[in-house]
């Protein structure tokens, strides 16, 4: 954010990441899509997750590891429950249709559940439990994805940071957004420290070694994130356990690859030793709140709950407890007035991918 | 563990615990699933939920707090889905009904979700993540529970220590059983360390300002236990999310007190200012895994996935990397040999229980 030197509309970006993906073929609806998911984490301020990968998705198109054009199909199925094969489709492409299949189990079923394999990496987490929340549904979803993460006292790396979202519904108030990689810190803020030559708090990641250690270079140089509670002591088996769950359930489950054989997103990360199943996985599992209780009621129980919590008498030097998902709602309205700030390497990338695709970008 | 003087059969225990609650009118078959829930605990090592809490179910029966014949009804349901209302009997006697009537659901409906309003202290969650791993299915259960916990950035008691299981059947390995709270350390420890007159590590509680504190006595005296992460940096608001996710779907959902609402489950805990609901709340989750993959091939999968983290390389001065459930698989197996080792304190409470019914310990 500090090095951002010039704003983008978001529809303007948006456009552009649509006609990225329509030069490689992927059909117009779903380009629409999966511009959306990335369009979304730009707006709720994950910049992580937005347009800043869009080059990544551009190389695997260019080297043709990703099916434009994939047929998705339910595998195996038994009323709620069911497993979705991606044929190797862009997980922005995937994930929305998986999630649709749950939404609409749900409708029939009180509830739906999709365990995805042969998929790949499907942007934030909860651009899905948000679709869910439209449609009065509570939604979870999850994807494992390339190893960066030592399981507690572990040496090397096993598991992606696999994120758990779930949304619930508010009736004056905007949606508690829950959305948390199960790693103590995320990748890309050992890359921003290693840019800004500075140390990582203790506890975010360990060396080639495995030994706790500030220094980013130790981890990018082969080196591992910590899971979230870092140490046995403050409940690293936690984070691991959690991380395993994701993994089994998105994985395991679905018959993709699971744990250190998920294969890599980007071009500079290593292929895995071997194969276990096809592409990575995601689970997604959506329940209709109208089977549990009047939604009228569950939004008002919810409201109350938000406005409960946000009068917690706070810490020190602190002003207020937040609601999950108030930063990126508060992100989302600048955002939306002021466009989308960008890193100059991310404009630079996006320049590249116009010259290499004739897209006029500006 | 270091302080405990003698071991008693499980067996043993088990009878006196059934004899207890027969006392107090519970009928025979639900006296028996109660005692077979504390039980677990104490032959898997977690004895702060085994017969050390038998005094405070005692305590609530003899006050007339518990219903000891409850009529347990489903109250709302859509196929997969219900809300469950456990008319104020034992958690001990709800959860495990709740839990079958998710199981039964997802016998129909390929997945059952039940969440739980007017119910009590459950026990152990993974009790019931291995039931549903007996019929081949994964289970999921959480609870709320009395405050305990602040919000990330809060200075009071908001939540509980509100746990999160789920199990994973293996094929010749014993399960994965993750069963975690969501808070940075057990309440059960900062008792163990006040007892000791020791700190407790930066990371596991707040004093009554909202100040970080290692001091035990700063949290028992109107401070708050931390949830997992502990603090910003290290993700503390990740495990704020986490518990917030199982207090609503436990207790939003489904009608029963969230959040600092929760009743007491000891008579030492303050009565909550207000109620927004019946009881405290569960939530039970069962899928087929048949209705996503054969179940042997998945059985199959998760020994591949166990004997690779097994095998992860270890950090300096550890064996090995943990699969979850390891420690208390190991627990089990010494205690269902030697006995369980029991406090001096638990004993004398398991006497004066005696004392009070007539129903001989020994």
């Amino acid at each position: 954010m500090i090095e951002a030197t010039e704003k983008f509309s978001s529809d303007l970006l948006k456009n552009f990441t649509i006609e990225v993906f329509l030069h490689f073929g992927v059909p117009k609806q779903d380009a629409v899509t999966a511009a959306d998911v990335l369009s979304l984490a730009d707006l709720r301020g994950i910049d992580s997750h937005g347009v800043a990968r869009l080059h990544t998705y551009f190389d695997m198109f260019k080297l043709g590891r990703i099916n434009p054009k994939p047929t998705i199909t339910i595998v195996r199925e038994r009323k709620s429950v069911c497993t979705v094969d991606g044929d190797n489709g862009l997980g922005l492409v995937v994930g929305p249709k998986a999630n649709e299949i749950a939404m609409d189990k749900a409708d029939l079923h009180g509830s739906g559940w999709a365990s995805v394999c042969n998929t790949n990496h499907y942007g934030i987490a909860s651009w899905y439990s948000l679709k869910a929340v439209e449609r009065n549904m509570l939604g979870w979803s999850m994807t494992n994805s390339t190893k960066l993460v030592a399981p507690l006292w572990g040496a090397e790396r096993m598991l992606g940071t696999n994120p758990i979202s779930i949304a619930f519904p508010g009736k004056k108030n905007l949606p508690i957004v829950i959305d948390l990689a199960t790693s103590a810190a995320a990748y890309g803020k050992i890359e921003i420290a290693k840019r800004k030559e500075g140390p990582v708090p203790k506890g975010w990641i360990i060396n080639s070694k495995g030994e706790m250690t500030t220094d980013p270079n130790d981890m990018i140089q082969g080196g591992a994130l910590l899971p979230l509670g870092s140490e046995r002591e403050l409940g690293g088996h936690k984070g691991y356990c959690l991380s395993a769950m994701v993994d089994i359930l998105t994985s395991v489950l679905s018959g993709a690859n699971w744990g250190p054989f998920a294969p890599p997103f980007a071009l500079r990360q290593e292929i895995p030793s071997r194969s276990v199943g096809k592409g990575i996985g995601h689970f997604f599992g959506v329940m209709q709140i109208d089977g549990f209780m009047d939604v009228d009621e569950f939004k008002t129980r919810i409201d109350e709950w938000i406005e409960v919590f946000r009068n917690t008498k706070p810490a020190p030097g602190q002003k207020a407890v937040l609601i999950p998902g108030d930063p990126e709602h508060e992100e989302e309205v600048i955002r939306r007035k002021d466009g989308i700030p960008l890193l100059p390497a991310v404009i630079e990338d996006l320049h590249d991918i116009s010259k290499q695709t004739g897209i006029p970008f500006s």
